[in-house]
């Protein structure tokens, strides 16, 4: 900008410049009624850490630590406070199945899988993308963990990608590896909104909508989520090939082709089956997790460990996966920033405040008013759970005493809660290993995957809407 | 061995199977009377776990990840308890002050320093260590925390290393890094014993010892230190140069070598310039951190923040830091296996049948076992200040009622508390960046870490006994 050269600083510096200054007027701007100092400080805090990622000008790592140092030398937060994310199970099992997903790839399997999928689906990609989304969508009711199904699905597509001569550091990201796994991403957003045992939300806030007297079955939320979620499914790869276009289109000779490097590959290995293994009683504890009460994360940690005993993975693999490491500490950071937004009070002052505002309107209105709220809300949370058990009902009482139906307005925020997943990097701990792969950049979510959320919440507002007034 | 050969198995797989065995013998045996059965069942894990290590027949990250596995999906330990370390903020200082130690070798700064000290102490592998172990015990009473300290000596020992030839993976680790790296590692444990104020839990021991009468102050724990202390700093580089020798041994010409790089490197570079300027800055929040208030962690974060904003270490350098990640998960699990064993009242049951058994001794004798007890235990810890506030005052008040001079009981714990800190890896959290660096490998440090423990150990019970009870 003419500005920033008149200055003498390029357009990254002047970008970083602006929101430094906006930062500081928020910081000594008077605090708003109803909050304490330290909620509005994390806030202004957090929301210039976001900034920072959306203006593209700074890697998301080194937001987060500027971030979370400005929070603890001003005293904001304290150590514990501020460190509480890196103790969460659930991100650790991010960064456990990211190395996990190396040793798919390492040993072969991942690219006997991706080559199976494009000998049948690989004509475009498109064709690719769908058959992603599909598979996702099948096995969800089985994954009570999103965030598990994503450290599934992302070795495949990982191996879709490479196998198709698209890798993260070379220049060819944008071939064709970014576009499918920003479908897979996206297409979490979807598969978890289309089941109640799709992620690990979604019976919590059906147990929140029974106390507000309001019942809805397994049965019910899939016929409910079905139609929305098949027109989702239909647009969201389509919308994606048009704004976020992956360079390879057309692959016609791919299928042909993975047909003849499968007979090349030969016979599966000692190494492929170890990991199919370890991969099938994984699935399979992750699956049953809750009925033999065992714990995600450690199910990730041993199969690790087999991973490594039977050298598919070695210390000398684990010492190139830097990425973990930056991927474990923006989100662990960024986890603690909204999770003490939350316990400071910031979230209900929100919420309160909204309840007012919508207070007089039409009910339909309401409904439309309270769910974009909920939406965009979203950006402030890092994790969807965190958002549901800190607004939900919340929400869902504002809506019933405005008389919106209670089954529509339950049935929506639940819906909601999985369909925006993808406005933010942060915004589901299953978009983090798509992040960490380097395929996808965090101010492309920002761009992206804003466009996703508008569609897909324009999608669940009219036909979704019209559908569950139709059925319930 | 020729039993595995017999069953047809190498002979780590065969060391490992012994260990599962005994382990197993162990897991099934009685709980010893007085402990609870989660305390019996987590030493059983954190044992095995150890002696994997120590057998030298798996790397210390596959282990405690096999050990948090166990304690796991037994039910032992819950997920808050098992990943407790991970938020702990003195295990991401670690982590964090490796990452700049990266930056300092990446700006060149590292290297110019490296040539300095090489110029005038360079004509020994001899020298170097003497030199680096004296620099330590210059400035550690500015240092409350040692792992600050050995976050400022690490990248200093890393360009010494490097600029000798001598680098982890290239199988050069042995002519002289290996050997460096270990010496000022071991100097910490003397350099921590010598000042009340160059470890964050000697005050703390200073306090506990008042509460039972006996005060001891800045001066006097010098004064009784300087002796000990001083023969540890003649004789602990040499043993190691005797059990532990670098490949490279004299160096006559390496001197007049560096003055001739220096020449070469020119004048000091931007990113030195950043790179010294950051360093100086964060020296100074570190050694005034606790009058400032704040956090030594934040300042770390800050620091590494400045470093990347100014590009002398980059979100690509940061990538290929998988040895951190190494780090901080295997020593987050350990240091929470070792706090739960705390927690579940396992030490001060081990405390309790120690004071049983010295109770009818000779003062001498009970002191002689009193400190080697103190010391062989620390096998269990993941953290001297935990072992300091788990038993120092146990010890203390047995040593006191079998008849020992208060002041020696006392300062001799205190003492043993820092020199006993390289007995295991995990004896300090100042061990652990040595470690990360991959010029010394895990068993090693069980091996000859155990050597000067137990050099450090004899020296302090005799030299420094005789002069303590001279000077008090």
């Amino acid at each position: 900008m003419p500005l920033f050269q008149a200055i003498g600083i390029g357009r990254a510096q002047g970008l970083q410049l602006l929101i430094m200054i906006g930062s500081l007027l928020l910081w000594w701007s008077a605090v708003p009624e109803g909050l304490t100092e330290p909620a509005w400080k994390l806030f202004v805090v957090f929301i210039t850490t976001i900034a920072l990622v959306i203006s593209g000008t700074m890697a998301i790592f080194t937001a987060a630590i500027i971030g979370v140092s400005a929070a603890m030398l001003t005293g904001t937060l304290t150590a514990e406070q501020a460190f509480l994310g890196f103790s969460q199970d659930f991100i650790l099992l991010i960064i456990v199945a990211f190395l996990i997903a190396r040793g798919v790839v390492n040993s072969g399997l991942g690219k006997r899988i991706a080559y199976l999928i494009i000998s049948r689906f690989g004509y475009s990609s498109l064709g690719l993308s769908y058959s992603i989304v599909a598979a996702d969508m099948l096995i969800a009711p089985a994954f009570p963990s999103n965030t598990a199904r994503s450290g599934v699905l992302f070795p495949i597509v990982n191996a879709l990608a490479s196998d198709s001569g698209s890798n993260p550091d070379d220049g060819t990201r944008r071939r064709i590896g970014a576009y499918l796994m920003f479908c897979s991403m996206a297409g979490l957003s979807i598969s978890s909104a289309l089941w109640l045992t799709a992620m690990a939300a979604n019976p919590a806030g059906v147990a929140m909508a029974q106390d507000m007297g309001i019942n809805i079955t397994f049965g019910s939320w899939f016929f409910a989520a079905s139609v929305p979620c098949l027109v989702a499914f239909l647009v969201v790869p389509r919308v994606l090939y048009v704004v976020f276009p992956p360079g390879l289109q057309q692959t016609p000779e791919a299928p042909a082709a993975a047909r003849e490097s499968l007979r090349a590959m030969g016979p599966v290995s000692y190494q492929e089956w170890v990991v199919g293994a370890t991969f099938i009683v994984m699935v399979l504890l992750w699956v049953f997790s809750k009925s033999l009460g065992i714990n995600n994360t450690a199910v990730a940690f041993s199969g690790l460990a087999v991973l490594m005993l039977s050298g598919v993975f070695t210390i000398d693999d684990l010492h190139e996966e830097g990425r973990a490491l930056d991927t474990l500490v923006w989100f662990a950071i960024l986890y603690a920033m909204s999770s003490n937004l939350n316990a400071f009070g910031f979230m209900a002052w929100l919420g309160g405040y909204l309840a007012d505002w919508v207070g007089g309107f039409d009910w339909g209105l309401v409904f439309a008013l309270l769910v974009v709220s909920y939406v965009v809300i979203h950006y402030f949370f890092v994790s969807q759970t965190a958002q549901l058990l800190a607004l939900f009902s919340v929400f869902l009482g504002v809506g019933l005493n405005a008389g919106v139906p209670g089954e529509l307005m339950a049935l929506m925020l639940l819906f909601a809660t999985n369909f925006m997943s993808v406005i933010a990097p942060q915004g589901s701990s299953a978009n983090v290993i798509y992040l960490a792969s380097g395929y996808i950049e965090a101010s492309e979510v920002y761009r992206y995957g804003g466009i996703v959320t508008a569609v897909n919440s324009l999608i669940f507002l009219t036909v979704g809407t019209a559908w569950i007034l139709l059925v319930t």
